[in-house]
């Protein structure tokens, strides 16, 4: 979920003047509506250091009345609480119906801060987001309503910030030891966080990151999410009193404070034909020799397409096949469902289709279907759509687990250059075939896409089955991107077997 | 849940022939309405070797139109099954919308026979249990029906049963080498299938236990199972065709096929008053000198008491506590929660509770009021006492994980003891304030308490927090058993550590 993130956001000092007043009017009169029907409400900050969760939650708690909420900062167990089981210190803090609790870290630190200073042992993280995971769903089962942000910013943000606050003695006490070792070892850091996010991003009680580059911004999203899950949580209960739980996950409604992944393709990115005919053929032979290595080794590969109409799905995937022996290797090409597919559970189809050791499975569209145009035609409930994203984690999980390396492809383009490609297919007899009025009906939908890309692209790129945004103006760059991705993506497993 | 099951249930000849013929012609009719609902169905069979799965499949699928199901028998995998994901063969296996789909073992080879056979390695036990509970959510998500039956017969029995088949040439082939070894380590390998159980019976497809012991007794356990849950299935997507999920679970509403761990306690067992008092003595000795060592080792101790009114729990709770130093434990009273209580997740108060290391806590009543008291006088709503059993199993597991030993008490006494005892408290002048109107207003409501606490011990008997059934109409015995048993856990624990 991080990988993807673009972190440049920003907002205008104007803008957020603007905004601001009418976000802590909002809260303030929701804080007093969640009293009155008794609502519990858990808002947690997660994120890493010099990320601003102190400052952020004071702005935060700044419209609210006193009486009716309470800040935990969760450090390290004390020696009372290291005697009880973990989530014990948490469980006596849930609040009483009606009340705010804000947690300045949380139960997270047990597989995040404390795995990393190995006060978690290992051998504990597994049962521990298992504990978490049911923990919040019990709660949110009982009618709370948890809130999780996790505060992101770049490295070089983090030493520029620590930087300044060691550079006063008013301020560098701030900066302890364990936060310049997770300086230090950033990556690794961020990667422990990454697994956190995947393992404990549930739609009952989802993660929202914030990009905290600008605190602003940061600011701002922070308090329409939590304004925008109060009010969900209220209008649920005005209309159904008797059930406690929420069913959907949130999500701040406005779309300028979705997190993003696309915003961030680089679409001038090329590469020369010549330069692209030479390094294809190098490319290709090499592709050639790892697929009998890994038929060998029996590992199973599958490798997913998705993209824009016309974005070069086709012509990436046919410079992979070039390459492969045909008896190792089958595309899927997926359209939409016929009877007898649309009679079983949408991902029936897929795993019928899944590759035995040693194979590869090639999807053009796939399972992603179901986020995508299932989503935005209603062809499934939102309740379905919502709910695929773990449903697809999960299986994905467990394709890898059972060994598999998946490597999921977006091919980005813009909209001039698609409505390019149309005209081009239009006007070329042999392309014609390609282009239908059902292209244009979704390509007059593209924002609607975008947000739902988006969302598809940050909820589902995990460790294990990453999505990889390939910049496809240009196809000679996104056909090489896509072979060298592949390439070393088998160099790195046959190396580490 | 196998431990505490009655297997002596039985069903005469006579009885079996007035029910069978309903229940086939019921049956009939829902595949049909089913089918035309387009509702998918699953059915497993697992269960002990010569538990009778053949036989029992084929009753069930006699009356049903043989379009409209497939029966598969799961063996272990092919040479093609074993080179994809274990999920694979029964993906692809779904049925479609509308039809029955038999599994004569299913998926949970992969946890029980196979990894008894240490096909599946020890290391992937844990993972396993999730991808199999994920791929039932999200089929029963997706609208399937899946009813889940595990047969049960004792040793004994089974031994029997394989002699029978092997004196005959036309049947020794039916037992294999494996079911020998299966015979013959009868115990590890129930203790595999507990295991099993308890970590995938979850609220959407629940386990139904069998007693096999009495073929036509299972059989119509079975029938009127499958008849229950496809008739709730039906009505509800009668009354909300769009919701394809079953929140609740099922379970036949007929009585007299709940499973029962109360019907087996011999409430004769009794001690002589001589006896009470020199074993007493000894057993005090003995737990003032453990006590101590698990102080020392912070070992924490949770006991929990449950039990009808007047059933003693107060008399076994203070031999206890007369052996222990009063700075090492709490005896924790539970009544009706107050308005804090009250305004918090039900689990909150027992949090606080819960013992440091080194500590006893002791629950006179507890959380599980929410299965009994609340259950039956509808203080909670159906789907959050159904969800109760999972939760409890969830905080005991967390507990349990983090140290604890955990036992729970059932105070056993029958109607007529009970009505005796009454009878004592109102003609005591000192026992008075001990007997109020409640408590024969809950006396008249002792069937339904007993069906609550069938499925109670039942569902959260778990092997790190084991229910023990306490034999109470006389009280020596009950106070003697108690103490016994909370000595052999203590000692059981410090030999392990």
């Amino acid at each position: 979920m991080l990988e993807q993130i673009d972190l440049s956001k920003k907002i205008s000092q104007q803008e957020f003047k603007k905004n601001i007043e009418p976000l802590a009017n909002q809260l303030a009169s929701l804080q007093r509506e969640c009293r009155s029907r008794n609502i519990p409400v858990m808002i947690i900050f997660e994120g890493f250091s010099t990320s601003g969760k102190g400052t952020l939650i004071n702005q935060l708690i700044e419209p609210l009345d006193p009486r009716g909420f309470s800040v935990y900062a969760i450090n390290s167990e004390s020696e009372e609480e290291k005697r009880r089981p973990f989530l014990w210190r948490f469980w006596t803090k849930t609040p009483e119906n009606g009340r705010i609790a804000i947690f300045d870290r949380s139960w997270y630190r047990r597989v995040l801060v404390d795995r990393f200073e190995q006060t978690t042992p290992e051998s504990q993280i597994s049962d521990a987001y298992q504990e978490i995971v049911n923990f919040e769903q019990q709660l949110t089962d009982g009618g709370t309503v948890i809130i999780k942000f996790f505060l992101v910013i770049t490295k070089k943000e983090q030493k520029k910030r620590m930087e300044k606050l060691l550079e006063s003695k008013q301020t560098a006490w701030r900066v302890t030891d364990s936060d310049k070792k997770r300086q230090k070892h950033f990556k690794e850091y961020r990667v422990m966080a990454e697994e956190m996010l995947q393992k404990t991003d549930t739609a009952f009680a989802p993660w929202t990151i914030v990009e905290a580059m600008d605190k602003e911004y940061a600011s701002i999203k922070i308090m329409s999410e939590v304004v925008s899950r109060l009010e969900k949580q209220i209008t649920r209960k005005k209309e159904n009193p008797d059930e406690a739980s929420q069913k959907t996950n949130g999500n701040s409604d406005r779309n300028e404070l979705k997190s993003s992944a696309l915003s961030q393709a680089d679409l001038s990115r090329s590469c020369s034909k010549e330069e692209y005919q030479e390094r294809l053929k190098k490319l290709q032979s090499r592709l050639t020799l790892l697929h009998s290595a890994l038929y060998r080794k029996k590992i199973p590969v599958i490798l997913v397409f998705e993209g824009w109409d016309a974005s070069g799905k086709g012509g990436a995937i046919r410079r992979l096949t070039q390459a492969l022996d045909p008896r190792g290797y089958q595309v899927n090409p997926t359209s939409s469902p016929n009877d007898i597919e649309k009679a079983h559970h949408y991902l029936w189809r897929f795993w019928r289709n899944m590759p035995k050791t040693g194979h590869i499975a090639i999807f053009d569209r796939s399972w992603y279907g179901r986020v995508m145009v299932e989503r935005i035609e209603g062809f499934c409930s939102t309740d379905e759509w919502k709910r695929a994203y773990r449903e697809i984690n999960d299986m994905e999980a467990h394709l890898a687990h059972s060994g598999s390396i998946i490597l999921k492809f977006w091919m980005q383009i813009d909209k001039e250059e698609q409505e390019r490609r149309f005209h081009e297919r239009m006007e070329n007899p042999q392309k014609q075939w390609k282009i239908t009025d059902e292209d244009w009906r979704n390509r007059s939908k593209w924002d609607q896409y975008e947000l739902a890309v988006d969302e598809m692209l940050i909820r589902t790129s995990t460790t294990y089955a990453p999505w990889i945004i390939v910049e496809g103006n240009n196809k000679y760059y996104a056909r090489i991107k896509v072979l060298e991705t592949v390439i070393r993506a088998m160099e790195d497993r046959l190396k580490s077997d």
